[in-house]
């Protein structure tokens, strides 16, 4: 695992301690891409599918994780990330572990977000991530979240 | 706490045992209102805040749980409860233990739902769940759920 990724997870299992108990991993962050992995049996419901409320959890913290690792890659590090917003479906089961996946938004919506919160100390940027079952590429999960950066 | 209730809480302690983790307890059932309560410590975020994945898991849960008192007191213990969609957002943040509640839809929305599913086994209810801060009135977090029931 890289620096940056080992980093995010002692992040976020020292900031938020629920993803420790639901095993959430860091996978990787390569090319402007971050994947986070849950496995099933700590997120698992009755019926051998992973609960609902665990796939939002790794849909909106693969958002989050990519914006803090993106915001470091700028040299911004006084900022706090917020949830405001968020939109799920759910188009298929997750019966095995689950991969999170957040890429970058279009280049000009990154930058006018960065250019807000310099100016401005908060910004809002909308992100939209997936999760899949580990070994598929078809979204079982798609997730669109509005973050806000402040402050 | 009214037996439904009770059983309530075991069933969600036993179908999905990260809800043991979050400290997820049934308060009441009442009048056709369910509340669940999650405390703050197992939820917590590194604000002292309560964490946006577990409210959003308090109030995709308690529409769930209020479905599943519903059909029961309806005569119906075939179905399957399945979250397709949800829409959440947090107008405050949640300082203390989040107490998490759901109200019927309108009558008309209901019958419709039981009649459909009567018929062909399938059936889709959008319900309307809000999780406050202990003690307050005001809603820290709204949120829209499409359910889907089927045989």
């Amino acid at each position: 695992m890289s620096q940056p990724a080992h980093d995010l997870q002692q992040v976020l299992h020292h900031d938020i301690p629920l993803t420790r108990e639901m095993g959430l991993e860091v996978l990787d962050w390569q090319a402007g891409a971050l994947r986070l992995r849950l496995p099933l049996a700590a997120n698992v419901n009755h019926k051998h599918t992973m609960f609902g409320g665990s796939l939002y959890c790794a849909a909106v913290l693969v958002g989050w994780g990519w914006l803090h690792l993106k915001l470091r890659e700028a040299g911004i590090d006084d900022g706090h990330i917020v949830i405001q917003q968020g939109q799920i479906d759910y188009p298929l089961p997750v019966t095995t572990a689950a991969v999170a996946r957040c890429e970058a938004p279009d280049e000009a919506s990154w930058q006018r977000f960065l250019a807000m919160y310099r100016r401005h100390g908060r910004a809002r940027l909308t992100l939209h991530t997936s999760v899949a079952n580990a070994g598929s590429e078809a979204a079982a999960v798609n997730f669109t979240g509005q973050y806000v950066l402040h402050r």
